[in-house]
């Protein structure tokens, strides 16, 4: 405690409230039962354009300060207008995104300082899954690499940040391990 | 082919040149092998920003028309300032747009008339796992959801759609099985 009241914010994360959310949530383990939505419209083609806003969480339904909405597209050699990125695209921001939250909040929760922190994600993807004509070649990403260059404290403690970030990551879990997914459909 | 001369914009997609796509790729598997890219910097606390823009795909280095910039927090309940969506939001969004692409694609290779198609995409998240206070609870989604409400043709052709997109779908496959991610760390 001493130590979040000498300086509660570090890296732009006020720990304070950090450690004050962990314990709220010890206590009450309900409010950490979130659930997060997208809504999404076609335009036209492979152009679609979604919406986030809001969710449920701490017990309550919430909202982002400000409805956030999304282009998707294919690019025109994917035979699309390029209104936006690819779905897939989307997915690498989410994953360096991810990752990077968890490497300021753990940094700021261990003392260790951050000036600087960058990534560029890649995946490797073979259309011919997706254009249904490859023998057995997956839709996805057959691989994804992230490269991270961080900025600040020793360099060891630096990787152990992003150890534990790895560790702890939404995204990074979501895309490793997977999930269930459940598709209803209502047509007419 | 004939179909195809006489109308080949279908539901805002060029059949014609889908079509020719596919053949280019059948006399080229090369010309499917792509990588997509996302770069990100940190700016303060859990906000981020990515910036997707280059890919490489048909043989080469390309671009998106423009640089597409995004911006990852976490709202106020989750000790960030809200300066955007939480990355594993984007994860949703991403999934909406792959599956509407592919509907739009097959309903219009199939000949299958859409007039709409929505979506809405629920994540399940139990955030012990992340705050590293949940015994065995996962970091990521337990389970997602996504609802669709198409119009158009014969309910019927409409499900078979969603189901053949489904099984092409790129960003389905990624969160429904998973990819490898391999995390490289220049520190210092």
């Amino acid at each position: 405690m001493s130590k979040t009241m000498e300086s509660p914010i570090r890296n732009g994360v006020d720990t304070a409230t950090l450690f004050a959310t962990l314990d709220a949530v010890k206590g009450n383990p309900e409010i950490a039962k979130f659930q997060f939505r997208a809504t999404n419209k076609w335009i036209s083609g492979t152009h679609n354009q979604s919406t986030i806003h809001g969710f449920y969480g701490a017990m309550q339904e919430m909202q982002h300060v400000s409805a956030h909405v999304f282009d998707a597209d294919h690019p025109g050699v994917l035979v699309g207008n390029d209104h936006g990125p690819t779905p897939a695209e989307y997915v690498l921001h989410a994953l360096a995104a991810c990752l990077t939250a968890g490497i300021a909040n753990i940094a700021a929760a261990r003392n260790v300082k951050l000036t600087e922190v960058e990534s560029t994600v890649e995946g490797d993807i073979d259309l011919l899954g997706i254009l249904g004509i490859g023998n057995g070649v997956r839709n996805g990403y057959q691989q994804i690499k992230v490269s991270f260059k961080l900025k600040g404290d020793d360099p060891e403690k630096l990787r152990k940040v992003v150890e534990q970030s790895t560790a702890r990551s939404a995204v990074y879990d979501i895309v490793t391990n997977g999930v269930p997914v459940n598709i209803e459909v209502e047509a007419g």
